[in-house]
């Protein structure tokens, strides 16, 4: 018996992650899905067995190494192998420079960018020996401009950009497709509706992004052929000013 | 009866243009091809009809303003709605600066510059009053950056790199969706078959990018929603440095 | 007697280029200063003269190459040795893509692009017998970035940027200092405090550029050792968004 | 008596921090230099005095927010006006990406990154009720490009950037200058010589970059009047590639 492709989405917990995860699901991946409390997981994990699909969920801090190194290690192992890695923690905080904590600033950095390399480094370990694997990290509009408020944020993401640009440069020759999306406008979740009313309303002229498609373009990086790879595509709803 | 939907490639001389072309006639679209000899794309216009779609081959100078004007007021007129516009000429030379004629750095830019002005500002016309359309403009690595001997070639694919942004950003928000997809890479071309013979060869491992996967992706930066569109990505072989 | 040592400023008209032209001859340069109408570049050679400097107009058309190769030849035939070289000519308009004649992006690029070209390679031949020498091209906002209504301007600018990006790698290696300066603000000009008094009210609190210390970074940018080249820098008024 | 003027140089343990130190003591700053050992800095103190200047060693480590406060609110009280703040530590390691362990991870990013938060938050604190002050942070070629083999140096001078760029943005409507100069690179220092021969030839023919030349750059990026300010530039090498 053939053993089960994995997909693995590590920050799983909201709209953008649980879209990824289903849409991989969908495709016969076996889905590996993460977030810090397993429990608040239970959800979309069915969700996915509900639509047919495979799904474990894994309670797992992506800031601490050996959590992350037990975790794939667990999954090779036990339950199939690791094609697909997306990362997709963020950490979107908007603090003046006087008023950014040390504990802020590494907070932020642990979460989107620490993470992001152990994420990234584990992913690149399990798929090196076979020569294939894809490994998405998502960005943001930080991911390409520091801006006021947004010393610690930006710092993160542009650190983990330049652990994709790096990843790319050295695993891309080696058979492993490393992507770099950077969304660039607000998307289809709880947290913009109840805090960004007025942006959220622009949902019905499709001024926000829908996860679901976000989800489809993350498919199809991972079905790019081998000769024609992207490592960096932006997704911004049309009326999104840039 | 519905109007046809026409996309058009101006530059669909090359292997690149032609299997764009097919691509979106296995669609249903109405296919215009241009380039400056007719003669020269019925093989590319008969292939389209053999594969079951509608062709329509042009000679025109996309250099020509009054030719270009001619051309898309015709479509309009006499064949359909035009919802896709690809351009698609490059002008690849290089020359060290003292030995770049005036002539040299003027043609490059009227091929890869001008010609995509004309091609992009009459798509737009077209465009504008459905507030719909899609319109790709072909990018290459000396999009991006200048290099020793490209003084002319990058001075036309930044040029035409400036118009795509700026386009996008003023059409973007009345509903035309705006690409560039930079390649990054040799082209299964017979071009590269005939000049760059150990390129070429990179082939049988997939180091050089297929024409059909180019057209591919160009026929999914048409399908992306309003909510989640792309203005630029790279296309690059997995072997290729960058 | 020692030759003397010429610095050229194309597109001497405006008070950048008039500014650049003073500071150059206070160090001894003698200036070579152009625009289309010579008559018009009287008060400037004056006020060079009146500074204890040497200055020579021409009245040239930049787009031109036969007046630039026959200007170049005659500097260094009749006058002396070309050792800096600044292009400074602007063409700064803006029109919605679809009221843009094909009139006026060809001209914008004819100035702000062909012309930086001709006097990019004339220095090139001028300079690369000696090993040594400047070459300036004055950069702007548009040159990085594409925006409603600067399909044109932006395009010509971006062309320019290639081409000092292309001859910087391409001449460097060859003792020759290619540099790009991007300014970034309105400058304190007759045309600003006409068209745009509120920005020009600025002036007041700094908050436009004074071309005279423009002119000083031009001129650091010529005394950097050839160990510490700078290629690109932004010069900005402290209180301008970017 | 006025109060002092100071420059406080963060790593100015290596020939670059040593000579911006100098650079600014010869204008007549009082100049607080720091490493980790406050030994290690007595001879470049003595020299500063040696050369007339005023110079205060402290032995502080930059990645520990409460030094850093102790050591901005101390220099503030009982030396001088911070008027000038250079964070110049570095980090550079090259491992594959499965051969970076958490800890050089993390390490590199406190060191480059971190440290160069709290110096710059401190120094925005010191300088904002005065509304004016200098703030440079060394960035790297590595600030720009991800590469093969960086994954942890390219994340820390990433972030780096990403932390300039945010506070110019912030702080300089508000009076002070944030710069960040871009290396591209090998500079004359003990580390090249011994660990690179072949590049430290270079030397004679001014391939390598000399401190003193950085140096100068840097006060002249501080003498830069507020309308005509420069946030990023690079300094390289008249031969190097790039």
């Amino acid at each position: 018996m053939p053993k089960a492709q994995v997909a693995i989405v590590i920050g799983a917990g909201d709209a953008t992650g649980g879209a990824i995860a289903r849409r991989f699901a969908r495709e016969g991946f076996t889905l590996c899905i993460t977030r810090r409390q397993a429990d608040a997981l239970q959800p979309l994990a069915e969700q996915i067995r509900a639509e047919g699909g495979q799904a474990h969920a894994f309670g797992c801090d992506a800031r601490r190494e050996e959590q992350m190194v037990e975790l794939f290690e667990h999954i090779e192992r036990d339950i199939g192998e690791i094609a697909v890695v997306v990362f997709n923690i963020g950490a979107n905080v908007r603090f003046g420079i006087t008023e950014t904590t040390e504990r802020v600033y590494r907070k932020v950095w642990e979460m989107a960018a620490l993470a992001g390399f152990l994420s990234g480094r584990e992913a690149a370990k399990a798929m090196l020996p076979r020569g294939r694997g894809t490994i998405i990290f998502t960005g943001a509009t930080a991911s390409l401009r520091g801006g006021n408020g947004f010393a610690a944020f930006a710092s993160a993401k542009f650190a983990l950009r330049a652990l994709a640009q790096s990843m790319a440069r050295e695993l891309g020759p080696q058979g492993i497709h490393v992507a770099h999306p950077i969304i660039d406008g607000a998307i289809d979740t709880a947290f913009i509706r109840d805090n960004f009313p007025e942006r959220y309303a622009l949902k019905d002229q499709a001024g926000i992004l829908d996860p679901e498609h976000i989800a489809e373009q993350y498919w199809q990086l991972h079905c790019q052929p081998r000769d024609c790879w992207t490592h960096e595509l932006d997704l911004r709803p049309w009326m999104e000013t840039f």
